[in-house]
This record gives structure tokens, sequence and C-alpha cells, in this order.
């Protein structure tokens, strides 16, 4: 039988993360965040660190020049590999349980395998701005080209091992506003969506 | 002082409408999609067919060659004269009262009028196609082939007029597979976000 299971997408500071977890406390089910990057880091032997930035860089740098990509995440091989990995480590989670997956392409990798409510969240630049400062700190890079940035990459990825576009609402059941909507709020709706 | 609207962008087929009368019916404000037809119809002096018509052909026939776009929907002239109709239709709905405005680009045309609940409504092929069989009857043409005719001219259109891609998630708050939620369903979370 087919758990039920709740895939965020996100961008980045858009409190997908958050909201996941909130929904996972509500419903009394795992939240796989994390976690799930603990799980990779542990199987491939690469950092958290390594596995969270290679999970924003497209393989074959179609994005970022094939130079640049190779100095930030390794060759495309690292990159494969650590896909398979995480590939086998979201079925499995998928099939131990009912639970929430933020991020890693987890709507495409269980399409055919587990009864998914497949959710995006995203906001506009200036909430996501203020609230990756409070978050995440300055950095040297300003808030705005950071989003940029890290939009792009997601994307790039996105794309590359799904070919599907990332943030076209055809491809989820649900996508939400969370600066207009607010983070409680969105929470709320999926815990209502989900039976 | 600005009114709550609620505005909704549909693919064809996928309940749009109908959700749009349940929502303005449950929430008893009024809902414009046929009545805003006649009234462009009224105020242009064309039948509401060739409007309903041109409400999804881009002038410029970026899409369809234009020789194809000038014998269907009149030249450009005829399109821009009925956008800016529409465009100050619409304006002056919001401006009356808190309402439904399904279709017409009506999302982009209040961005800065009015309090906006900006909602996008679709559905896979199969509910879609079975749907508009039922409501529409069966056609020369296979359902498959009109939705993807239709979906392709709506987009167009859009994208014309607004310059945004139609149904990108972050050009709304809310987009909804009424397909997997259901029409009644996605009813209720648009009514629970309408303040």
């Amino acid at each position: 039988m087919k758990n039920r299971v709740i895939t965020i997408s996100c961008e980045f500071g858009s409190g997908g993360r958050t909201i996941g977890k909130k929904v996972a406390e509500k419903l009394g089910i795992p939240c796989y965040d994390n976690e799930l990057l603990q799980k990779i880091a542990a199987e491939s032997g690469f950092s958290e660190n390594y596995i969270k930035d290679a999970g924003e860089y497209a393989p074959g740098g179609f994005l970022v020049s094939a130079f640049s990509h190779a100095s930030r995440s390794g060759n495309p091989n690292n990159a494969d590999y650590l896909w398979k990995i995480q590939y086998n480590i979201i079925t499995e989670l998928a099939e131990k349980g009912p639970c929430v997956i933020v991020g890693r392409c987890a709507d495409y990798i269980l399409r055919d395998k587990a009864d998914c409510l497949r959710v995006f969240i995203h906001a506009d630049m200036q909430f996501r701005a203020e609230r990756i400062v409070k978050e995440y700190g300055e950095r040297e890079q300003s808030p705005e080209q950071r989003l940029r940035d890290k939009d792009k990459r997601r994307a790039a990825y996105h794309r590359f091992y799904t070919d599907m576009k990332w943030g076209r609402a055809q491809n989820y059941d649900l996508t939400l506003n969370s600066g207009t909507i607010g983070i409680d709020r969105c929470a709320d709706i999926i815990c209502g969506l989900y039976e």
C-alpha cells in the first residue's frame, strides 16, 4: 500500500522548511530535511555542506561554466553518484511511512512510487530578503543577489535531473505564496489537504 | 479604500469558472465571468463570441501566423481596442466592490489598483478532457487537441499583454490542481483565504 507523503519544494528564504516542520508536527509524522542531508552524507562519505552545495548546482554546467562548477561541486560523476544515493534514500523513506520531505526533487523521485501531495512555496524578493538576513545573518553579497543566485541554481538542478520546470504551477498540487498568505496559514492549508 | 478582489486564471476545462461561481456564492459577492464578456460586448459593439475568441489570440501572431491570426480575430487594432475596454471595465468593477473575476488578465490589470487574491487553477489532461466533453460536448478535434490548442492561446495572450508567464507559480498567491484536490475543496480553500 502506498503511503501518503507531502513533498515541499521551495524558493530559498520562503519558509518552506519551517512550513514542512510545522506540518509534520501537526500531523504527527516525521519531516525529512536536515535528516535527509545527514543520511546522504552517511551513505556517500561526503560532508553535509558538500551535499547541500551539490544539490544546488546542475552538473554539466549549463548554468555555470564547467570550470566553476567543477571547482565548487566536484565532477559530474560525484553529482550523479549523490543523486543515486538521494534517490534510494528518498524512496526508502517514503516506503517506511507517511512523512514530509523538503526539497531534493522528492516530488519527482516519488512520482510513481507514493501517493504524494506536491507543494511548492515561494514569496517575493523583499519578504525572502528580510527572512534570510534574520535567519542566516548578513553576507558580503546582498540578500537579493544571494536569492537570485540560489533561485537560478535550484531551478537548474531541478531541470537537470527531472526535466521539469521548477516553480511551474502544473507540476504541483498546490503552490503557496508564504509572503502574502503567511507561514502558519500555509501550514494549515497543507494539513487540511492531507488525509 | 481598496476592495478585496479574487482573480481566477485557469486552464481550459479545469473548472476555474465553476470554482469562481462557488466562491462568490459562498462569500455573497458577485462573480464576473460571462457578465464581463457581456459588458465588453456592449461597450465595444463586438459580439460575445468574437471577444471570447480574441481573448485567446495574441495579436501580432507570434503563436499563430499573422495571416491566420488576422483571419480569426481581426487586426491588432481591434485586439488593442478590446484590451482597453476590458482594462477599463475590470478596473471599474474592482472599484465598485469586492468580487470574483474569472480570466481576462484581471490579476495583471488590477496589480496596483486592488487588494487581490490571485489564484490559478489547473488540472491534468485526462481530468480536463473528460470535463470538457461533459460540459461542452464532443467536437471534431479530440478533447486533448482542443486543450493543447486553448492552453497555448491563453498563455500567448497573457504573455502578450502582461509580459508575465501564465501558470508560473510566482505570479499567484495560490495555485490549485482541481483534478487532485477537487473543485469543492478548491473553493473552500479560496474562501478560507479571503478576509
